[in-house]
């Protein structure tokens, strides 16, 4: 039989995820399956615990990763807390905050959304008016929001959510590993990521956090979670110090996942940033000068996710066909109603090398004039 | 900082999952990722439904691997056809068949059980008796009981339930790819396995089918799949021509479970369930001259998953642990009222071979006897 995977190519990933995966994390894959309950790799969860716990900022003793891609961490995050008409705000401005709002829908939730345009942020004093006058179980929102590249200000909603009882919930998929993620200073009772994006591991795993305020609401439901596969009252049981079996955890991803966040932690996290920072510059600067936009206002941009305006009269899907098959270069297209508008260009993780900007910059040159 | 993937030592994987990982397989984990969306992941795509296809031995077009673990095959199964107050009746001889009945009744499905004892197969006659007089919307079994080793008269049941309009859904996490699975020809709508059994893929994803019967069902709901991220019809328009973006695939991982499906294919189906059959034979009769007795009467033996009486006054646990520390092998101890009476002994896929079992027996002697 032909195997397709002997002409797998290699394609720098700059696409909204996933992102380029460094050597060791492609070898870490490849290591001895052990046993889900063997006593050396209940060692490996409990360093990758603590490993989690710093590059999020938290002490949170339920700190882990969940077994499915990002999206599975806000599914977890949502229908451990949720309980029938519990009353839930969400902030949206793409597709990100929507998918949340049609998540706790479906496990019946009272959600409202305070919306804002998409390419801009949430607006803290809108956020703040809305509170003055509503109370909410659940206040969401998006860190990164990837279909549009603008960052939301995560920490001063969190400001504004000290104190109560509310339990503030913070998706960073996007964000992790790439800009700074403050936990516990920021008030967040709730935040899961996924590892495809500026971790740099494949896609597979969701690491999440709950505070001691978000297990106790848990702990308090009438009702049993009506998700067995993601109750984190049994999977905290199998990654605390009990070990009762729950499911059989995903080994050799979780190998992944160590590896991952070890180098960002060897490379230092304000050193990983500045990487980011840098890259996001240097593309910022070569795509001005091929009199190219960018979709946000400069002090909302996201480094690692870049919303790029396609030129006028420019087929954005011609080009990034010609950069996947002539140059070996994934970008992403748009989402919803910026579909066919906005190019999205990921600098996440170990994507971010100035080489590999500037790989870019004259593909997309030779791509658009030539 | 010490990086504990360093000293990952080579284990015999005996116990009930995950199995021993084959070299072509690691190798296939650590290939480059690709985009989700990339074309030439399309293509691998396109092609591992029509593996799992093959070895399931179905037609079914909604074939495809779900990204969660064999639990989270479960949980899909279930969440995308049980609507409040349907009726599920779910026959139980071990934990899977009780996890089953959580999963159900979480979802708010008025479940019905017919238990037979620990060890013993489910009775066709009386699952028979009960559809005289009952109609059910779902009719759920596990092919395979992890728990006990005991393999359920799948096939029999599948010719009760023909020409119904009763959802035949089957658990075949254990058996796929070590005994013959027959989906089509037993009448089986919803069919789940998991990747770290007799597949010999690391742990991670779950191969699933629905008939265009269960789809029907799916598509005449009343209300949403109460699960954002499991929602078939959304993971299908994802697996299905449309390629409408839904969760980020876990990339990694599929090559994995399509190299390690091709080496089954390779092999051939037939020599690899005669592979499972003989070594089950050699571990019994091994066993038996050990003094060592079966749980499971002979005609419902599962090849690949031996559950095993603890002869008496034996510390099964301090067994277990010697035979990881001195003998670099794991087998696995029972769950539930089998607890510390019985090990179960995988000898699943890549794991069977016979020098595997022989090298267990040995080592079994010596610590039982020296």
């Amino acid at each position: 039989m032909k195997n397709l995977l002997d002409n797998i190519e290699e394609i720098l990933l700059m696409g909204p995820g996933p992102s380029c995966v460094p050597t060791e994390v492609y070898n870490a894959l490849s290591r001895k399956t052990l046993g889900h309950l063997d006593p050396y790799f209940l060692e490996i969860m409990e360093e990758l615990k603590e490993m989690i716990r710093r590059i999020m900022n938290t002490k949170n003793n339920l700190t882990i990763p969940i077994s499915g891609t990002g999206s599975a961490g806000m599914e977890t995050s949502f229908v451990n807390l949720i309980e029938p008409d519990d009353r839930v705000l969400i902030l949206i401005n793409g597709v990100f905050g929507m998918r949340m709002q049609d998540v706790a829908s479906r496990l019946r939730a009272k959600v409202e959304v305070l919306e804002f345009p998409w390419g801009t942020p949430a607006i803290t004093e809108e956020v703040e008016k809305k509170l003055k006058h509503e109370s909410y179980k659940i206040v969401a929102v998006v860190h990164a929001e990837t279909s549009t590249g603008v960052r939301n200000p995560v920490d001063e909603i969190g400001g504004i959510l000290k104190g109560s009882d509310t339990i503030y919930l913070v998706d960073t998929v996007t964000s992790l590993g790439g800009i700074e993620v403050r936990m516990d200073d920021w008030n967040i009772d709730v935040l899961y990521s996924g590892t495809q994006k500026c971790l740099s591991c494949p896609p597979g795993l969701a690491p999440l956090s709950f505070s001691d305020k978000a297990m106790e609401k848990l702990n308090a439901r009438k009702s049993k979670v009506p998700n067995w596969y993601l109750d984190l009252t049994m999977i905290a049981n199998y990654w605390g110090q009990n070990r009762v079996y729950h499911h059989t955890a995903p080994v050799n991803m979780l190998y992944g996942l160590y590896q991952a966040i070890m180098l960002i932690l060897e490379e230092g996290t304000d050193n990983v940033f500045k990487r980011h920072s840098r890259c996001h510059k240097l593309l910022v600067e070569g795509l001005s000068q091929l009199g190219i936009k960018m979709l946000v206002e400069e002090p909302y941009r996201l480094p690692m996710l870049n919303a790029v305006c396609v030129p006028d009269g420019v087929d954005e899907l011609s080009i990034r066909r010609r950069l996947r098959s002539d140059y070996k270069i994934e970008i992403g297209g748009g989402l919803g109603p910026l579909a066919g508008k906005i190019w999205r260009i990921g600098i996440m993780g170990h994507t971010a090398r100035e080489e590999n900007v500037e790989r870019l910059l004259m593909a997309l040159e030779s791509t658009l004039y030539y």
